[in-house]
């Protein structure tokens, strides 16, 4: 239970003269109730009340896992024989009827969004609570920033198993599965995102799929991966070569790394998310690839791998110390080649330090 | 691209005058247009028009997947600096102002039915294409039961997996690694949910976490588990026991074995989804243990792991050849037992074939 967070989002309330938020991500009520679920298509929902009421509403099945989390206001279950929307409005009416509630209207389905407003015809449903948690989860304290470092310290330990298992006519698949193995025996449970393991023209489709590709000589292997850890994930790229690579191939690569390690070096205080991205397709432009780069700079990281904010050209956003974020520029030419370098970064005072470690030289695996 | 099913879609646009369905589930756009993608945070849809002017809109680094995937109409797409709603509502406005647009209200977020209603404010928003998908997908095809029972298959080879891995002191994870290792060396690219490997006290919980608990003597030990193959899901559930098991054990067992069986045996068309949940509560309840099952007995599957019907005490639709679901009771006592027995099956004309043919005896892991 994030008391902190719950504190400054009742503060923004007050101000808003909210009466109840309704969370309904569930990396979203993770973050806030520390209790972490995939409820698939069942309710999970958490509400925060601006006085006394709040409560977390989980499947009956998950109660007792809810009670044991570190949430310590009440938990309320609902069977499947039991309509969700009738017990919640009972909980949310035992504090009298809210006059307006806020909603994640990102994060919510018209569907659900309808039903609680029949069942408050008469409150102020306008009012989305997207860009407050949006806001919250962009300045990481330093006990994130130390579970990020250690998700990231994972990512290279996965890429290390990844190195070794590239051979002569390894199957993509098979590399992956040796990677995720390795990792899911030492107790990570979840990768952050489907592992990418993409070989020579493949490495092209930037969010291409694993296949029965085998590696071959001269073949550039990209690995795109992460993992969570204590409910924080990690998310890095690094492309390498299996035997000699060709001079095109090696041209590319330092074209990416010098984009890559530019944006970099950018990164501090008082810079935009545009001017960052701006400086990574400068130098990819000015080689005449900037066509083949057709991806944002970078995206934000925490508890879920695609945060606020978006490194994107004309993004305006001033980066602060304590921001965490990806670096990933990439260039790739259909049917040719496919090289992308990824580093998430937190922002500290002068400039910024990565999660992850692993070399960017580019690797030849004999 | 499902052709068929597109044509019934339209069907039912003529004669609810729609002039245009939005889906924005990524499981439902892979059901109609062929193309499978989870595009995160970005937007992915599918514009079915009645007339001319179905589009298929992708992130602008999957236009080359989709345009290589089945569907045949166009595909356009958008960079992560562009707004993709003004790209959408250009492209929808080239065939003239639709004056009735479906939504899928149960998986669509409210801020992208409100960019909608802003960029078509005199169009009619109010139905919802949800339960028109739900039924178009209830009743599968013989082809489609042929991919349900090719991924059941699939689930089998993991359950046989998971019981050789079984050793006094394998931790639940590394029992857990070992099945996702294998099969994804042998090519399967995800696992339709996360691998549940549960043992002893844990798998009283019914969505338990696997983690570093190791098998001791005497415990149950609970998989659940299903793959994605060929767009299709399968979920199975078996519990066996290591070394010899008490005679409660061997009791609840029995208990649950005798409820899924004689459920099992009552699908036919014509019951009602709610009489097969209450075959199995009425097994399980006339032994005493009817608050120790609390959860409905089973699920649709189909393209996703749960989908329509809902197999819940009170649910009145009526079983048909060709509905595929789940039955799967338990018996959850804390700190004590969990077993669970589940199938996926199809209904024939006179009764029904299970997707997983692994055997129900209790299996003693010596």
């Amino acid at each position: 239970m994030n008391q902190e967070k719950i504190n400054d989002l009742k503060k923004w309330m007050e101000k808003e003269q909210i009466d109840l938020t309704y969370i309904s991500d569930p990396g979203h009520i993770a973050y806030f109730s520390g209790y972490h679920s995939d409820p698939h298509e069942r309710v999970l929902a958490l509400f925060i009340s601006l006085n006394s009421g709040s409560f977390l509403f989980t499947p009956a099945l998950e109660v007792e896992d809810a009670e044991n989390s570190s949430w310590s206001e009440p938990v309320y279950g609902y069977l499947d024989s039991e309509d969700p929307w009738e017990k919640i409005t009972q909980l949310i009416k035992k504090n009298g009827n809210p006059l307006k509630i806020a909603t994640e209207k990102e994060a919510l389905s018209v569907s659900r969004f309808e039903r609680l407003n029949q069942a408050f015809p008469s409150s102020d449903f306008s009012i989305s609570v997207t860009p407050v948690i949006e806001k919250l989860q962009l300045l990481k304290t330093p006990a994130e920033v130390n579970k990020l470092m250690e998700a990231g310290n994972w990512a290279d330990v996965a890429l290390e198993i990844g190195f070794k298992a590239i051979t002569e006519g390894a199957k993509e698949q098979e590399i992956l599965a040796e990677i995720e193995y390795q990792l899911k025996r030492q107790g990570i449970r979840s990768m952050s995102f489907d592992t990418l393991v993409l070989t020579g023209k493949n490495a092209a489709s930037p969010h291409g799929n694993p296949g029965n590709t085998a590696v071959a000589k001269q073949d550039l292997v990209l690995f795109d991966l992460g993992v969570v850890y204590n409910g924080y994930c990690s998310d890095v790229t690094r492309t390498v070569a299996y035997k000699e690579p060709t001079d095109f191939q090696k041209e590319i690569y330092s074209i990416v790394l010098e984009a890559q390690l530019k944006a970099m070096d950018a990164v501090k205080p008082g810079v935009t998310a545009g001017e960052l991205d701006d400086v990574a397709r400068g130098v990819i432009s000015g080689y005449g690839y900037g066509e083949y780069f057709n991806h944002r700079l970078g995206h934000g990281i925490g508890t879920t791998v695609h945060e606020y904010p978006s490194l994107v050209t004309g993004n305006d956003l001033v980066i602060e110390e304590g921001m965490c974020f990806s670096i990933e520029p990439g260039i790739y030419i259909p049917g040719k080649v496919g090289v992308r370098i990824e580093d998430c970064l937190h922002v500290t005072k002068t400039g910024c330090e990565a999660f992850t470690k692993t070399t960017k030289e580019l690797q030849i695996i004999d």
